[in-house]
């Protein structure tokens, strides 16, 4: 059976932040292949890339261990969307009827989106999120099983329909959404129990986004602290976001216009960037890891020198997504023992092929 | 396994031709569940509900054989398609991100829906259409399958998206849609083959709608004439209809609109609509069938006095999608060799429960 394609991925996050999105996702873009048994696969399209090993010492800083279970998996806790791409020449107004020039579903969502990518890394990845009992949900299951994720902890919910986003591509570049929630923000349970929790004690990263309720996140973030080392959160809702949440995380990873959002700060150059870090330190989170585009990154810890990584160019890009194998590579780092300017420095040559 | 609901039933050519639609679909009505053994179905939602029988001799005229084979089976040869519908508040603007407050995607399609009321009423109804390999085909087979349509003839075809609709319910009761035509409107066979074309020797009724190219729909309508002793036609496509294809239909079934739009003429009152019937008539259709909402339907055969059947009110109608069952039964009417009039009341009977 053939591998199903996940989703180019748009993050939602991203559009809800950035009105005017500079790029068109185009979905005629091929989509990677995730596909079980990644070393049987012949297929050029969806052939295993190799990675540097994170056993190599980029830096001169010895490597601090931050995993005491240096081979512990990564668990991700969020979202699995069925992404809804529809092609059109422009949106159709009040009452109106337009046809389409194309169209195409695939899985996604911020969370089953990472999870296949880690496991893409070769490495076990453990995903807990939520599908309704519907032909979206399946799809999604499909596709992270085929994708080499482990779902024993995905949950199935009756009676909300898997959370879903309908991507309307106009001809002019932009893009508008509309997003379900669905099973990503409903049916969960008030009070995680130790049972819904065992998972993360063999975890060595965990790794949140905000496409589920906050609550989850923050309960989920606060038991991480008594058994995974480390774990990161990205974007992807428009409310602000509780301080709960962010005093419990490790590391915060915005970019730079959702750090603007999020402390109200000007982030247009490097120094505006740091006081608006600075900002997020103050709110409670000690290592911010920011993503700067076409700049490449920055890593700034409290009380340290920012880790400024630019962009390390090479032949060929998978592709786009890449922001996706940058996280899983870091924290796959991390899970490694190896030091943050190596970790920071190397996750580059991941998004590369 | 629970059974597939089917679409509550946006036939797109109403909203395309209707553009302030007076009423709104809600997706939270519950829709009809189709199981494969209606009998062993206890559910009182789900229950099989009792038509009258068309043995029953409503009228003085006796009836005219339509069809020598009394008890051949309808068969469908039309659209499926996966209708996604999004309750917003309103429409995203350009380059905007909205959460919608729910979303359900349901089987759905003019054809697939026509085949399921088909079987509904316990009549082996066989469905000719096109799916996708993907998860919107694979929930619209299971729905008709579950439903007891017969699927040997249904062709799944691999490059092409199942056809689905975006239904966008607005809270100020307005609707927009966008269609993806994907496999309903490609890779159908230039020429259709005997082999193709074989399904119909024994059918009893062809049943077609406007959801797939008009090509197939002449090829199809052309060979019915063969085996089938009568077949249909309504809405459901923007363009207008091939002299072609009305040529050859021997019903032609619009509402008052289509009926509008179709001749170009003003339907207003009884007598316009007489007139819009006669224009009908020189394109080359014998028979036309204009439904007229609540004021009921009028069936016209050229050069004899229109048929009129006001609408009967019942202590509970099943649903508003319940045109559908009109037609069924009243194709069934005429599989069953009764005579127009009777059929053309009985069938109103069937519209109730």
């Amino acid at each position: 059976m053939k591998g199903i394609a996940f989703s180019p991925a748009i993050s939602h996050g991203f559009f809800n932040i950035s009105h005017n999105a500079p790029r068109r996702w185009s979905i005629s873009t091929k989509p990677i292949q995730f596909v079980k048994n990644q070393n049987q696969n012949q297929n050029p399209s969806t052939k295993t890339h190799s990675f540097p090993s994170f056993v190599l010492k980029s830096s001169k800083h010895p490597p601090t261990p931050v995993n005491p279970e240096a081979n512990a998996p990564p668990l991700v806790v969020g979202s699995a969307n069925a992404d809804i791409y529809v092609e059109i020449e422009r949106l159709p107004r009040e009452g109106e009827t337009v046809s389409a020039k194309s169209g195409q579903t695939l899985a996604g969502g911020k969370g089953a989106n990472q999870a296949a990518c880690g496991s893409k890394l070769s490495y076990p990845t453990y995903f807990v999120g939520q599908v309704g009992e519907d032909a979206h949900g399946k799809l999604i299951i499909e596709a992270l099983r085929n994708g080499g994720v482990h779902l024993d902890y995905v949950r199935h919910v009756g009676d909300v329909p898997t959370g879903h986003a309908v991507v309307m591509l106009q001809s002019d570049g932009q893009n508008s959404i509309i997003i379900v929630g669905g099973a990503n923000m409903s049916c969960w349970p008030e009070n995680l129990s130790d049972e819904d929790l065992a998972v993360m004690r063999n975890a060595g990263i965990l790794l949140l986004q905000r496409e589920i309720p906050d609550s989850v996140n923050i309960q989920v973030a606060k038991a991480a602290k008594r058994w995974c080392s480390c774990h990161f959160r990205c974007w992807g809702m428009d409310a602000p976001i509780p301080l709960e949440l962010l005093n419990v995380v490790d590391i915060f990873s915005p970019n730079e216009s959702e750090l603007g959002r999020i402390t109200g700060m000007p982030t247009e150059n490097f120094e505006q960037i740091g006081q608006a870090v600075t900002k997020c330190h103050e709110m409670g989170v000690r290592e911010v890891l920011v993503k700067l585009g076409v700049k490449g990154s920055a890593l700034f810890v409290e009380g340290q020198k920012p880790i400024r990584q630019p962009i390390i160019r090479a032949a060929r890009v998978i592709d786009t997504r890449c922001w996706r194998y940058f996280y899983c590579c870091f924290c796959r780092g991390f899970g490694g023992g190896q030091d943050k300017r190596g970790v920071h420095e190397i996750c580059w040559y991941g998004w590369c092929s």
